[in-house]
């Protein structure tokens, strides 16, 4: 995605008793995802985590899916009516709480 | 990337106190790599962080770099004989010790 493009990251801890659907992430959350947001979403991507740094060790993180949007405006203006919507079916997948980054493509 | 390439991802935490010198993690740091890890690197990408998700935040991190490889194995040989260099590398740009994570691309 091209310099300064913005790009927004859901983060999803691993842990003790963390639980995850992800079937349902990508069928039913990210279409819903996509279809609300429309094309302000310019792309998405979606990573499930294999391992951590060192030998053996557990990803840090479950799922990390992206959206790339052309501006912070961009991205809360297509969020801001459909916020409650998304958010409220965070918990039809998953009982992790999600860290979300907002960023500038550098590279 | 495609379906199921490797991306590992390299994410710097912010907080107090933590220092992080762009100019040099950009124009040495990642030059070195890209140059040390040859054609098993496949794409690499750099993320700055803005804010996080609620109004106002600080980012949760400073920084992600990721780098895209064909597989677990492709990552490890070609890391392997120059790890400690790179590793070595970090702290002359910051003081933030930075979580790894291994993820397979899923979208």
């Amino acid at each position: 995605m091209k310099k300064g493009t913005i790009k927004v990251s859901v983060l999803y801890p691993s842990g003790e008793g963390k639980t995850f659907d992800m079937d349902y992430y990508l069928n039913k959350h990210s279409e819903m995802v996509t279809e609300l947001l429309g094309d302000a979403m310019l792309g998405a991507t979606v990573e499930e985590g294999l391992a951590g740094g060192e030998p053996d060790s557990k990803p840090p993180y479950h799922v990390i899916g992206s959206m790339y949007f052309e501006s912070v405006e961009a991205f809360q203006n297509a969020l801001a009516p459909h916020a409650e919507k998304i958010m409220g079916d965070i918990p039809n997948f998953t009982n992790i709480e999600p860290i979300i980054q907002i960023s500038k493509v550098v590279i």
